[in-house]
């Protein structure tokens, strides 16, 4: 910290093999794509910042990777938002309408009011259609025989053409394009310039990267993470899958069930299942009521504790 | 700033005139809406907010208009966000688009995820189809004549037919809501509830209330400005349109213009417009080259000032 | 979603427990406190503004308590987002420069730029004086001796009479009040409009309730979460210390390694946790490297789980 | 926007004066600085950034020069978002309370927790004391007397060294780092890493820049402008003195009079004036009331437009 230095040259800091895959179009979905245009910060530039909080004492007593990993794993954020990356990405407009939502990001959109939208629009191949989840209300499920799927994708071709075809009949005739394009399909392909920070990126790969994800933006997610940041920030990734997108929470509830399982106490492990209301049985039916949070917590024991528990019988 | 009243209750701050009208829908387009459902502050928690800053010895010296103003006119911005209001807004997708790119306000929007998608499109009457405008690239002017727009409406309406059938053929196929919803056009109504503040809220209407706004998105705009923001904060409202909505911004440059209009002397005001290369000459027509800022500034000067000039003739 | 009863009329939202302390200091430190000013929302809101996601469908399906937990479990910020609350807090400029550092909340602080500074500094009582933990190079743990703590409080005193007298002499002799204060001690009061919704108070109290908080901001947001939280939104607050507050976090290693330990298989855990590097010996001292990662997780096993474990004896 | 060229490498952005002082200390007060850490785009990345908005057409229509000025011009401020700046600063923590009330960036700041505090507060010289304004409650006009200046500049030294004694002590004693650290004099410096757009930036600047801003913020900001933006964004910074820093803004009804006053119709003037309450008199004094918005006109006209107005006297 001392002040006398007044000159000390810096050189930009660089992440090599993110240098070498600059303005790359990684494809995705049918016509999409995610590029790199430029960045600030890398791995050390993380650890630079961290340093400034801690003084410089602390040179000697970490290393780097160890330092990251700490941070990540105690949510210290700022250093990871010392570091910023600017996408070039072309994707559908109902997959942007899902990424528009994380707020915390700078973008730049192509405009259709502007210029002539993009004459294209994303098609669904007939084995690509998914079958509403039964589960879960908002997900997918399986697909649709390639019979049906071929039909749907029939269908798709025949309104996306005459979507298109009225649009450019609009322009034709003078109408406005801020005007003409309001019957666009969803599926219409934008492109923007999105600049977002380490830390909220890692919230969007947290979230959208996530099994529960639509499947398009989670195929956009998957590239950003596997084929961007992890050329880019190579240890702070590792970080994040083990911390985070790889990590467990337990609610409190659920850490005491858990410790009375380790010591092999299904009594106890009942007593508190059963003070959380997970044991509650419908006197109608003689069955336990539904409750999702037990349910929850049964998947997290048998998928990733590979502990699976049969509450009513033990 | 005594600190010995440790029991003064309070109730909660209320506008009345915008309770009045809560919960009630402002009809929007041809099938939206806005209505208020709920809000924070007033007029008077303005002046409360700004009050803390200055502490009590300012009571005697403002009263609360001649604050609100002067909070307003030199955009001191944290006695405004003091204020939050709570919307419900029944919007087409594309307009939605629009609205938000505001990121600085709260927002759940209905999930054509989890839900089906809400039954209703914008549509355009025969004389409502508006010409793309020659001099603005991205605004339109005027509107087309009423045969050809007949013909534009039923086109709308048969695009917009099929849209929905092909939806509700792939959901009855089975498709989940997530993708079947891909093809629908931007002109599908969407619902929301959207929370900002009134400083982030005053930021909006200025720029979508402004005449370069698109006419949809101005709509709803102008009845949160009038219908809305009138009633809930009237003093802040006024204060609004007269710095901010109706005010005008100059240069530097057009500042000197200007100042060499009001003495009458016009020699000084074209060495001015000179300089800043607005009199530059294009040689192989013998007229002024294309210059936008000169174009702005003369326009101010003849809207706004009501003092138009010709600069090639004085 | 009808959109035909255009004249719903509403009234706002209120949460009756907290209306009762509407206005009321909470005392904090020796001279602080916090105070309800107004609020937006509750329990109920919560409910409302997820449903406006999940359409009129869900009504009949979740009871509130059980969707607010839902969406607390899983992280849907947004409808926490849409209940605000505005304090009036009072509160050493110490702890304000770390309260001051979440970025999500609007502020109106007290200006000794306009007014002549608060005339009150956070005073430490004689075994009020921590000691500097040796275990946490940023925490304290346990205070210092009484008799060496009144010499401490003795200084203290001393150091603020200075303080005072100086800037009392320098606006006596017409130094302005913006640089009266420059070495005004970190410890005088200042007092502050601080409004934020709902989820940022959540991470705001998830951080500054937690035992690695200074004991200083550590109070305010106990008062704020038990006093005032608990009245406003108890149901989002229960959720909150069960999910968040009270919840544990676990690295995809340290799963592994539960997994293990819930079949009583040690030797697999050893095998999980010498892959993470958590077993390495010094050959030097043929004692295990120091490892923050495994020493942590020691704790959670010990604290959290009451599973204690020695890795080198079995 | 053609999707077939998968690879076209990229270089990164660079602006070369810049470079050349990147890392170098500015020195600001007595023993602050600024100094560039890193930097992300250029003037040419507004541009580019705009271009993706409006489509590979507009290439030859503008240049560049004349975009970012329009862009600029049009508070059009995404492109300018999309340039990120990261400053490593040392300064009084007085003067870091201001800065940080700008939300939008992101800051590492030296921890006095973990550290001991940077030995080293502002010194104010005997000729730097600033009067308090008697026309501007919250600022500062002309200095204190040299001899004065003198005696307030020993009692500061006596202050700082009492603080810093203390805080050596109770260190010394082994009070927490956290604690010892409640009574230093806000002049104590800090130092940070600080993070922000290009546009957050200016917004910065026209605040911190403006006369009316405290003596040392102004200082820092007129060096990370006039030293900093200047050599890294040339075009848009001349852009943001021309636009803004030197713009003028006029309330609707100033620009009523201003209309009047360009015609010679003083009458006019005077009516407009007349109908906002500029010219009430008081009946008592017979002299116009005291109107604050009125006198900031009057000082626009003299100052920007030289054209001074008695409005009595007419």
């Amino acid at each position: 910290m001392d002040n006398h230095d007044i000159a000390i040259a810096l050189t930009r800091d660089s992440a090599p093999d993110l240098d070498s895959v600059l303005g790359m179009k990684f494809p995705c979905l049918d016509d999409g794509f995610v590029r790199v245009i430029d960045y600030l910060g890398s791995d050390s530039s993380i650890v630079q910042a961290a340093r400034i909080s801690y003084g410089a004492g602390t040179r000697a007593v970490h290393e780097d990777r160890g330092l990251i990993r700490y941070l990540l794993r105690h949510r210290h954020t700022t250093p990871f938002e010392m570091c910023e990356i600017k996408l070039h990405v072309r994707v559908p407009m109902d997959t942007w309408r899902q990424w528009i939502r994380h707020r915390t990001a700078n973008v730049n959109e192509y405009s259709t009011r502007y210029s002539v939208a993009i004459d294209a629009a994303q098609r669904t191949g007939a084995d690509e259609w998914r079958l509403q989840s039964a589960a879960n209300r908002q997900g997918s499920s399986g697909t649709i025989d390639r019979e049906t799927g071929t039909v749907l994708s029939q269908r798709e071709i025949q309104l996306q053409h005459l979507a298109r075809e009225v649009y450019d009949e609009r322009l034709k005739l003078g109408v406005s394009r801020e005007q003409a394009r309001k019957d666009l399909p969803l599926s219409t392909y934008t492109e923007a310039y999105w600049k977002v920070d380490l830390w909220n990126l890692m919230h969007f790969l947290q979230v959208r990267m996530d099994t529960h994800a639509q499947a398009e933006i989670r195929e956009y997610a998957g590239i950003i993470g596997h084929e961007i940041v992890a050329k880019w920030v190579p240890i702070a990734w590792q970080a994040f899958l083990d911390y985070h997108f790889n990590g467990l929470h337990l609610s409190s509830g659920e850490v005491a069930v858990v410790a009375s399982l380790l010591t092999g106490d299904f009594v106890g492990a009942r007593k508190q299942a059963a003070q959380m209301g997970w044991l509650d049985v419908n006197p109608d039916s003689n069955q336990l009521r539904r409750n999702r949070e037990r349910d929850e917590f049964l998947e997290k024991l048998a998928d990733r504790f590979s502990f699976p528990v049969n509450w009513l019988s033990e």
